[in-house]
């Protein structure tokens, strides 16, 4: 895919199903990585598989800083702030990413410590209803889209100035590490990545909340019938609730918007089954031929038998820092595409 | 299950998914079973395939009418009161059963031609996105719950009377034909299953629907970073939009009460997210908890490499006719259980 490899060491903050995923993948491809995780059961379990971990996070930074590592924040959003004032303590000579669900409040966190230069923020659209060390697993991010933030080049852009090297450099080895475990680097905004998974992440978890809700209240009868559909529908109700909490409300705005968005279409199909002649062709073949366009843009990102994986997302070819290289992130970001270093 | 086997041949009316994967699974079990079909290319594939299908509604009717077949009208719900006007002109011997997802204007059909004591009227709680005779399948129905509707010996029993023997037969023999392709049968009067199907159902289908409008509406950055929870609750939307309309709208007074405790739900959520503080916690626990409720309830309905499979549904085991057998079928349908007849 690209000939750049993230050659620093990778240091994960973090050992949950998708600090642990990375974990995996990222050793499995023989880079440099270990990391710091609570002590818990998780931890131990890491730790007897061999993996490079351990549960004293000054230590960690400490060692992390010495190595100039990548540090991975893979943390409840929740746990940012009290990371981040460790990491300025102890490791001034890391490069950031992270992979929390929502941008804007990490940003703000980034912002209020002055780390704008030495931060790229990430969001890989992966993960299961389960969580924890347990419930890693290797590939779990092939072929998901991995959201890489730009807004300290699109502010420097915007005041006609180059960004410094040190953040293209960690740019380039936050799309390295993406790349190392099979997904695909979508660049987008910080604002423009929260009002997107606000969509099509945080609205979903809201629905499937609120049908188990109605669907338990419909008793006994209701629930024996509870096939497909529903079961479906509320699958991701099965999450961890604070984890749900913590990405809902952490990206309240947005959310609110959505759910807006929402609610109209259902009032609207409310209105044209509440009347002498219900007719609901309208949503019905709206919404039959929006499923269509998804399955047909997402169908070439399934696994297929073919030894060539081929990505629906179309494709900018990158070299970071070069002419023009802001707006193309832009463009890409507009299109859904994916970047590829060069 | 039962020692009783639908002994009198099947006739089904319409061979798509539903009526298609039971032709398959009645053939396999050794059942008499012939069907009629709309000339069509599933209709050429079926025969083909050997099964004994015709496209001449009247001959089939004729030949239901002499072997005293039991009928199964697996017809979209448009289409059943011209199949009705012809079952009373050429087959005046028939019991009748369908497999229609909304009972209650199915049964004012069979009410306006005076037939309710030669019907019972059914709802297997199967299906998948596609439709048409090339995706039905064996074993659609393992496990699933088959709603049997039993209004003709409620209405009996409230007036003091035991229903006609006619009616009890054929009561018998659509639950062999249920057991006999492994499905649960589940009893329900129509009003009860249409308000139950309405939310556990037509519900998850209005919400697939209007959400994957909502996701189109986000823009192609929404629609690369849609994952899991997006597909999941959209995947319904994949259904044929007329097969959506046609349940939706011909149950639209049951539907219209789940959108609106569904809405209230939204609405509670929204409020809880456009302050300064949002707390989503309440909705995110009670959703949980009932996810898990649903998930410890279905557990042992699950596929399982045990040879003996466990039904997590409470039995009721019936002798039809005996005596307060009308209201242990209430009891069993207060608490969503199956029957099998001894």
């Amino acid at each position: 895919m690209t000939s750049h490899d993230a050659k620093r060491p990778i240091c994960i903050i973090g050992l949950g199903l998708i600090g642990g995923s990375l974990l995996r993948d990222l050793a499995a491809a023989g880079q440099t990585v270990y990391g710091y995780s609570r002590p818990n059961s998780g931890t131990r379990s890491a730790i007897k598989e061999g993996f490079d971990i351990s549960d004293h996070l000054d230590n960690v930074l400490i060692r992390a800083n010495e190595d100039r590592a990548l540090l991975v924040l893979a943390v409840p959003m929740a746990a940012v702030d009290e990371i981040l004032d460790r990491v300025v303590e102890l490791a001034p000579q890391c490069g950031i990413t992270d992979v929390v669900s929502v941008k804007s409040p990490v940003y703000r966190s980034i912002r209020a410590r002055g780390l704008e230069s030495r931060y790229v923020g990430g969001h890989p659209m992966a993960g299961t209803e389960n969580s924890g060390w347990k419930a890693s697993t290797t590939g779990l991010f092939v072929r998901a889209a991995w959201v890489i933030t730009y807004d300290f080049a699109m502010e420097a852009d915007t005041a006609g100035r180059s960004p410094d090297q040190e953040w293209v450099d960690l740019f380039v080895d936050v799309i390295g590490m993406v790349t190392t475990v099979r997904a695909e680097a979508v660049p987008a905004l910080v604002t423009n990545h929260d009002d997107a998974v606000a969509r099509i992440s945080h609205l979903p978890h809201i629905i499937a909340e609120s049908l188990s809700v109605v669907g338990d209240q419909g008793g006994l009868l209701a629930q024996s019938l509870a096939a497909g559909s529903f079961k479906d529908a509320t699958r991701v109700a099965g999450t961890r609730p604070e984890l749900v909490e913590a990405m809902c409300e952490s990206n309240a705005p947005a959310l609110v918007g959505a759910l807006d968005d929402f609610i109209a279409h259902l009032q609207d199909a409310r209105a044209a089954l509440d009347t002498e002649n219900p007719d609901i062709s309208e949503l019905a073949e709206a919404g039959h031929r929006a499923r269509r366009r998804l399955e047909a843009r997402s169908g070439a990102r399934k696994e297929s038998v073919s030894p060539v994986k081929i990505s629906s997302r179309p494709v900018l070819r990158l070299r970071p820092g070069g002419p023009d290289w802001v707006r193309q992130l832009r463009q890409t970001e507009d299109i859904g595409g994916r970047i590829e270093i060069y």
